[in-house]
């Protein structure tokens, strides 16, 4: 059977603030400039999760799309929307939750629960202009 | 010369928490859910201005695009744009910030600097399943 | 409080085939295309109800989202997503399941779970080429 | 039967210039910037096109979609698609080709192709940020 | 010249009904749900088809779109357009009509009316939640 | 750190005309069909500008969103938005303004603005129907 990538696209709301324990109240205030503003703010994210691998022939299916879906909704979206990243994940206390630290953390926490190796990509749209892709390059 | 309407649409992040304070904590969350959680969570909300009336048979112009994006940019998304809507902006102090109630906002930010009679109508979309629409209806 | 118009959006999955009974085969043939191919073909239908109203001034709510799309899922989605509409759901076995027909049928099985007078528009996008908007004119 | 509104979405892609012949030079530079510049620009407009009527209880249809997209296409995308505006089309080389002004002669060009009293709107997006909609009141 | 990858857009409305000759009547309910229904629905299929190769340096073009185009329309999109995948295209007969399956048929029937070597990608929605990449690996 | 895409998404809107000076006025016209009319047409331009590149643990960023948009802005669209490209770009005199063309007139403008090796790939969007990748494969 040919190998495929299938995409799950799904969406969550949450808000967050730049900011880098590592930096003064200063350089973030410049570096980041209105994302640093002291109360946060907030977006509708679009996440993408591809998988990679070959079909079943039996079936026509690698993995199912509905059990991907279950997994990025309960591991994932259940766990990040509708919070306030900075402080209700606790990753996200010393971590700056940018887009491109988000992207990784959504590739850390799913990889776990998907079959060894067939995570292929995080393609995570902050915004209409801003949007981040990890394929696991480390 | 005919009567159109024109629409200029731009986009703002912010953040928010549904919250009333005529309603107890527990009836808060019964009737906002996930939306009630403590420290709010965020939108990309898209909006939509639109003005009607008779273009200049010199120019084919009503209101300049530019000139009512300007007022849009200048009066309302600079307010809005990147803030956590209950703590930043003073009108949501003690209103409520459900889509309805920041779509009546907008109306009454921007009403004044458009001339008299020709905003149309405010469309708001928080996500990709709600949206707003007021037609200055009080 | 103001009159607002408040809007959901959802989709469905669901297939059919236009063909009147009132038509020859020869006419059906003529007047509906490739549309009337003897085993129908499908779409991804995009539905957008809207309900208006004066939200209540202590919840900044008219009626809730939330609350809305239950009715739309249970109501209306339940009995049409990945159904094919001709021999699926009862009410298409005399009547053309056109859009226009799809977006009355919408309006009339949900006008009944909504309160008095609410119901505003169905809007209904069978391709995107083609939607129909419907705001209860009989 | 009740009354509906059946919509046909189309693109066109072409280029104009606005500039007024009953301004001096230096007004048309300075009323539309770079809209004006001297060898005119270009957009993919998305043009809406909007009948209203009772569909034909036997048929379930008002218009055929087919039908109304034929007209639109032969009689206005066949003619301003991939042109200059302001020197291809004769209708304006006097009247300034504003997004508003395109609306309103969409709307002209279509009307005597439909049956009387069926169109409704014209929704023309020049850009993201800028739309037009004509519902014929002169 | 430098290599590209060049893509065409287009939708086609078809129905299908996921089922597996190999499994039984029971495994197919529990595997494919909703999808195994009966009467099958359907979906308006977006269809990504990508090309890779150095233009012309005398025309700026590798493969013309509107020769791309015509292939994907008729030797595909003529075929799999408002059909019933499952009973009118015969390859589905017995191969499980699902995304995954439908991707590597349309790469299947394109590679041959193209320049060897010269398709680089098939990308195809389902739905707004689901979409299927293949690259030709076998 | 992990390695990153960042994507910037813009519009510009802008006019152009296929024809090249290495081929007949009949090749031209044959060739291009209605790209080749005399007085060109326009498009509004997608761009997706992607650099790859690992993050600043300290802040979170490769390269900031803000600061790639500025190049993006400042060296190419500042100069292409609102233009004629076939009489206003001096690149595009002898060179045909094929979307191919653009696509890798964009990389080399941007490739001298941005850390070395760090751009990855622009994408570009002419129609909904037409898009070109390059990669910087010379």
């Amino acid at each position: 059977m040919p190998s495929l990538i299938l995409t799950n696209r799904t969406t969550f709301s949450a808000s967050h603030r730049l900011h880098s324990s590592a930096l003064s109240a200063e350089e973030n205030r410049k570096l980041f400039g209105k994302c640093n503003w002291d109360n946060g703010h907030g977006h509708n994210y679009v996440l993408k999760v591809s998988v990679k691998g070959r079909p079943d022939p039996k079936t026509g299916l690698f993995i199912n799309l509905f059990d991907l879906e279950t997994v990025v909704r309960e591991k994932l979206l259940d766990v990040v929307d509708h919070r306030y990243l900075n402080l209700d994940i606790p990753h996200f206390k010393d971590v700056n939750p940018t887009a491109e630290n988000i992207a990784v953390y959504c590739w850390d926490v799913l990889e776990k629960y998907l079959p060894a190796g067939s995570l292929y990509e995080i393609h995570l749209e902050e915004t209409e202009t801003c949007s981040v892709t990890y394929r696991g390059e480390k």
